[in-house]
């Protein structure tokens, strides 16, 4: 990952799944950031014990409590991470939070598609707006003129199945409340890139394969690819893209996705 | 219109600009629809006004109350159109009631968010769920095997502003809240065309240009298009695309839209 060096970097949905795969990489790398912030909706639970005991052996991880649907919650979040950071800006935002419901086109409701926009889609643009300030500042720090997730990015964990070009594995669930929330995720990291360019931030979508996770291991299917894997894949991309990526769909090997 | 023969139709968002467009259109009609139900938000309201005269006059236009982010406001529409129709099906299901707050990325917020994803894009979905018995009805009663929307039709009315790949007009206006909503709704037009295939019902996300409604002419700019040629174009459309249509995303002239 010799691309990929950051000073800061906040990861949400971090206690389990991808969240908690980036951060292990991260601390792995031969350059550790000095800042990992750990978002994580209920530090004191079960759930996330794992991250608990990372950041009890290594003390860059911060765990940040965090509630990306909660406004509030992201507010008081960014005044800790910019407490912490105490001047200095933010690198990279791995906007990871995500759920899913799994349902048929017949059962969705007004609660369920309300409630997973609210936190895959929703919860990406207020986290930007509220760390635009210290991802601006990072991008100040950097001496380069082009975009990269070394200067400061925003990544938004997209799907392959918010892909409306190529309906991807609709035979295996249609989830249409997360399709829909996926696309309009795409449509969101397209107007960051356009808006925030001038700033001197990256900002893609990215899909993470099908991952052997909660989220992408349903029942007695087993998915392709371990977390590691995907991560490995998604750091390499990080590592390598410039201001001719910056409002892309791409996959953790490189490879364009069609909207 | 000779292609555009329907027994019934629904649009929702019918007291003015495109809504009510299309109902007089339908009225104008060699062979108008025997029942052209019109969905509007408030049927007493001073913005009901030109919808109620018309409807004084034409005997086939049944005024429905319908506020589509209200899940029992369109149960109760479903079975108000169900008794009219008594026994007979709906051919044609006009998703057109949308909403727009102009405001750039900076600005946007969770509220507002909610409420255009509520009615662009939850509405749409809950009125097809609510509409789909009526709607197979009209297929099964139907003697061609193809798809038309003379036989049983979902038009959602979406926008170019959803397309994701041609980033339409970013420098007149952001609207992410709006742009999110359309992309979700195309995302939906797609999964709906999938799932009600099978029923025999045809589904498409129409652009229907920038025309000069309350919505399209913000301030000083006058939009190309009239309400006039917009549906003119729009009905165009629909008179003749089949199957092979199914799930895509079409301009007012019937050129295909990239996502």
């Amino acid at each position: 990952m010799a691309g990929l060096s950051v000073h800061s970097v906040l990861v949400t949905g971090a206690n389990r799944g991808l969240g908690l795969g980036f951060v292990q990489h991260f601390l792995r790398m031969p350059k550790p950031p000095q800042w990992i912030f750990a978002g994580c909706r209920d530090p004191k639970g079960q759930k996330a014990q794992e991250l608990q005991n990372l950041a009890s052996k290594h003390p860059n991880i911060i765990i940040i409590p965090l509630e990306v649907s909660d406004p509030a919650s992201i507010k008081a979040a960014a005044a800790k991470v910019g407490e912490h950071l105490g001047g200095s800006g933010l690198n990279l935002l791995i906007n990871n939070a995500g759920i899913a419901k799994p349902k048929s086109l017949d059962m969705e409701t007004l609660e369920d598609m309300s409630e997973v926009y609210t936190t895959n889609t929703i919860g990406p643009l207020l986290m930007a707006q509220a760390f635009l300030p210290l991802l601006k500042k990072a991008a100040q720090e950097h001496a380069g003129s082009g975009l990269s997730c070394s200067k400061a990015a925003i990544i938004n964990m997209s799907s392959y199945a918010g892909s409306i070009e190529d309906m991807y594995v609709w035979e295996f669930g249609q989830v249409v409340s997360y399709r829909c929330s996926k696309a309009a995720l795409n449509m969101l990291s397209k107007c960051q890139s356009l808006a925030y360019k001038e700033h001197g931030i990256l900002c893609v979508a990215l899909h993470p394969g099908w991952v052997q996770t909660d989220m992408g291991g349903g029942g007695s299917f087993k998915p392709p690819l371990t977390v590691d894997d995907s991560v490995q894949g998604m750091l390499k991309v990080l590592s390598s893209i410039s201001e001719k990526e910056t409002g892309a769909f791409l996959d953790w090997e490189g490879k364009v996705i069609p909207w």
